[in-house]
């Protein structure tokens, strides 16, 4: 990145000139401003909920229209064809998206959430909410998504929050001329770092239908600063996406959107509505807590090195990054049209003639290459949207769907393209893969357990996705409620805690979580928690006599900071 | 109060002595106060838990011994002797509460949230944690709450929390010589602080299996200073409150609970499965919202009066406070037995044989003095214990139920009623009365809208709950999740967030918070998350130069650290 690094201060500048001004400030003006800034919530938040909705839509329909069309193409026989199609679709759609994002907007590229929590802990890149960046992070992503990559929407629509949330705050774009003069209140850190929290929890609420998971996220985001009033806003925005969402699921289910269904396709509903757990129940789900954390661990690990390669590669011009966006689409679209056929075809279950083979896109039961009344179960995991994958791993009543061969297969595979795929200079999510290989190991640990256990593989798919979750994410307060909220079910709750209890304490053992470990890759340095240990044996005087020295680079920024806030402390009691 | 007030500090107090102490620390040891650290969450989530069921349990059981003993007289014609037996044994249960809380305890007076609220704030009221104010808090809580005076166990329930919590930090109560030696390391105040937040969390979680809601609520309280880490501590500390209260109710399930019953106590269920909503159903929401917001205003300004009246009759000495106590215990005897008289009697409706009139203590269907298959829809609400009441309330498919009179009768009474008894010297909760209060007046906006409104007459109880909570409390967030998990329906959270945001802004213009009012009154003074304007004006060497100057009172502590606050801002930056 060629400007510079800014760090952001964390409450307004009080010098003389602002005190001033303030007193000057008469009462209207003064309500005035507070109106605006809840103008400017419930617009973050409608603006937020729309592109979260446009996002899904878009994926839905143009994704939907790929396999609709491969699909039709191998119920004619047309093997060879079908695997022409889906591979140059993909590969388009992939260019694209790594394209626009190398060409116009390299901040867009990646999930965006160590940009944001980077911003919200003090450390404010150059262009990374742009209009330029939104506008890349928008479009790049609906290409990303459709084109098959194993990446999410979660990070980017964070990502896209906060731009949308920035924007606003400045009143607009000052490159583009599109600015306002009355939004010019808000030019001040406090206040559109104040926005960028909303906008970042707006982000989530869009993404998962998330409201309360959206706030709780913001918190965690802002590990060095919190003010109570921001809490009370942030909900406020969540609380309009959430509408906005609502009433536009309310549009589509008249059927005017295309592919884009019923509108279930943002909210996986685990139907076994009256779940019952005993004790004999708590050693698995103690095992995917376990194992939750080591391959978090592991696939923190892994990332990062990956990263490290990727980073060299790209740093090599954009011929380079192309050719890295281009081998990875070709492997992904090899590795979901290729791997089913290695599953066997199954015989549809009796009584489910009806929905068995699912011709078109949603369903378990893809016919994919096999005779009439038979489906191939791989098929339903690898050829599908993400969300539908999803779906069909969380869906109750399924425990006899899916082969252990078949599981574990994707599980392998969704590990692995998982890691390779974000990575790729385009805006790519870190979320959902995650939540498809927790999911995939939660069926497998279910299957294991056999008859021993009461509990649905539905539900130990929830349960393996919050470990996984939990083991690379670590932030999880947010990922419990949100797990809650996407399967819109409380009962879950204790199980769920108690798997992320365990899933971060042994992650936490070896590796650090996977966006603190992005921003060290990115170089952006950021206010910690916890203030290094050498800083306490520092005093008033060595931040006030040499804060030069202090300022050797740019990592150093933050510890002064956390100086002052120390000083503070050590002289003031 | 006798002995002083006293600050609590927000940060260790960094001198060399502790530093010096810290250099010495070896990693076992640091390993120990960190596993000690989370042991302790652990306990206080399990005490906690086992308290707040307890706690149930015993009201149940108190109340239903009392109620179905006297409706066995009133079916055998005794009316009178049915009154004697309710006045006395609920007189008797109020005079031995305030008893108890007069001369042991009189800390334990009140809800106690206040005084939590206060000490995470910064002031450390004396005995407000003891052990003997724990004792008194659980005991007096049940007695107050079986005697059917119109309190709650929420508040109490927080208050015995942060008491556990405390004592636990402390490694017991050193009066007693109940001393553990190696939990000395948690003597100092951020380690209590800590400890004194996951307790409150576990309070409210333990109150409304709300664990969520219980994190959130104890971010609300916290309103000058959080840390992340805390989250995820309280976040464990509730969820260990659900895992044993899902435990001990899987226990009463087999019915060795006596009049427990299913244990459905504490959680209400609205039975709606699929609420959908239409924009018609907007304007009664928002005149909820507005109503809650009105009717708040109203309730803390005429609690504040009311508990300025009484301050000055308990001053007056011991006989005074028990005068006090046992009018309002014989005056809510003569309203919960007198009131339903005025109801005239109803049929049963067809096809509820059955259930009506529901003989003993649960169900909408009190027989009261009415004829055989007829029922007295006031006794439903009057004569009940407040859980069963409010689950009365929110129960759907009940919206012919219930005339109109009766529950505008039962909405003053209990709206009267919950201001006089809040201020007796015993521990009373404020959020079930307000729950109640709220649910009624939502009820009679429900059947107000008629035909026109397609939502079920519970959800409107629960809206009503929501918006007088929101009026009263202003905690949003935290009522809301609450609410949520309380009523375990995701679906309503559109709707309830936009009457809290209504209601709150709408009482938010006139008068404050009822726990600052509380705080106030109790002359506690606390660090605000504003700083007062004129301490814009202050400049470092303000409070370097005159720090004895600014100690005039009690009330400038708090300042003091505001000025320090903002002084660091100003000299930093």
């Amino acid at each position: 990145m060629s400007a510079p690094l800014r760090a952001s201060t964390f409450e307004m500048i009080e010098n003389d000139f602002v005190k001033h001004d303030w007193r000057s400030h008469s009462r209207p003006r003064t309500l005035r401003y507070v109106l605006l800034k809840w103008i400017l919530c419930f617009l973050i938040g409608g603006i937020t909920g729309c592109v979260g909705f446009f996002n899904n839509l878009a994926v839905e329909n143009i994704a939907g229209v790929k396999f609709v069309v491969t699909s039709n193409m191998m119920l004619a026989n047309k093997y060879a064809w079908a695997f022409m199609v889906f591979a140059v679709s993909n590969f388009i759609l992939t260019m694209f998206a790594s394209v626009i994002t190398s060409c116009i907007a390299p901040a867009a590229a990646g999930s965006g959430i160590p940009e944001v929590k980077a911003y919200l802990n003090g450390v404010d890149a150059p262009d990374v909410f742009s209009l330029r960046t939104l506008v890349v992070k928008i479009v790049g992503s609906i290409a990303a998504v459709s084109s098959s990559l194993h990446v999410g929407k979660a990070g980017p629509l964070v990502h896209t929050g906060a731009c949308i949330a920035s924007i606003l705050g400045q009143g607009g774009s000052r490159k583009y001329g599109l600015t306002c003069k009355w939004l010019r209140y808000f030019k001040n850190d406090r206040d559109r770092r104040d926005l960028v929290t909303c906008g970042a929890g707006a982000g989530v609420a869009a993404a998962f239908r998330a409201p309360v998971g959206g706030v709780l996220f913001a918190l965690e985001c802002v590990a060095s600063w919190w003010r109570s009033a921001l809490l009370w806003r942030t909900f406020f925005t969540t609380a309009i996406v959430a509408v906005v969402l609502r009433a536009l699921i309310d549009v589509c289910k008249s059927g005017k959107c295309g592919l884009f269904g019923q509108g279930g396709l943002i909210m996986y509903d685990v139907t076994a509505d009256k779940i019952t757990y005993h004790l004999v129940d708590l050693p698995p789900v103690i095992v995917l807590g376990i194992i939750g954390g080591i391959l978090g661990s592991i696939h923190n690990f892994l990332l990062e090195k990956v990263l490290r390669i990727y980073n060299r590669i790209n740093e090599k011009g954009l011929a380079r990054k192309f050719l890295l966006a281009a081998s990875v689409s070709i492997l992904t679209s090899c590795c979901l049209f290729g791997l089913p056929w290695l599953a066997s075809c199954r015989p549809c279950p009796t009584g489910l003639k009806e929905a068995c083979p699912s011709i078109g896109r949603s369903g378990n039961f893809k016919k994919y290459q096999c005779a009439p009344d038979h489906y191939n179960d791989l098929a339903s995991l690898f050829f599908n949207t993400n969300d539908d994958t999803i779906r069909n791993l969380y869906s109750a009543g399924t425990d006899d769907v899916f082969t252990k061969f078949s599981i574990i297969l994707f599980f392998v595979t969704s590990f692995f393209l998982g890691i390779i795929s974000y990575g790729v200079v385009a805006p790519t999510g870190l979320f959902v893969p995650v939540i498809l290989t927790g999911a995939t190991y939660g069926r497998l640990v279910g299957m294991l357990m056999g008859s021993r256990s009461t509990l649905d593989h539905g539900l130990f798919a929830v349960l393996g996705s919050a470990s996984l979750l939990g083991g690379t994410m670590r932030m999880t307060v947010s990922v419990c409620v949100i797990i809650l909220e996407l399967t819109n079910n409380l009962l879950l709750l204790p199980l769920v805690m108690l798997v992320l209890l365990i899933s971060k304490s042994v992650a936490d053992t070896s590796t650090t979580n996977i966006y603190d470990l992005i921003v060290k890759l990115k170089g952006l340095p950021y206010l910690e928690a916890h203030a290094e240990p050498y800083m306490r044996q520092l005093t008033v005087s060595d931040v006030v006599t040499g804060p030069l020295q202090m300022f050797n680079g740019v990592e150093k920024i933050s510890n002064i900071v956390h100086v002052l806030k120390t000083t503070v402390i050590m002289g003031s009691l």
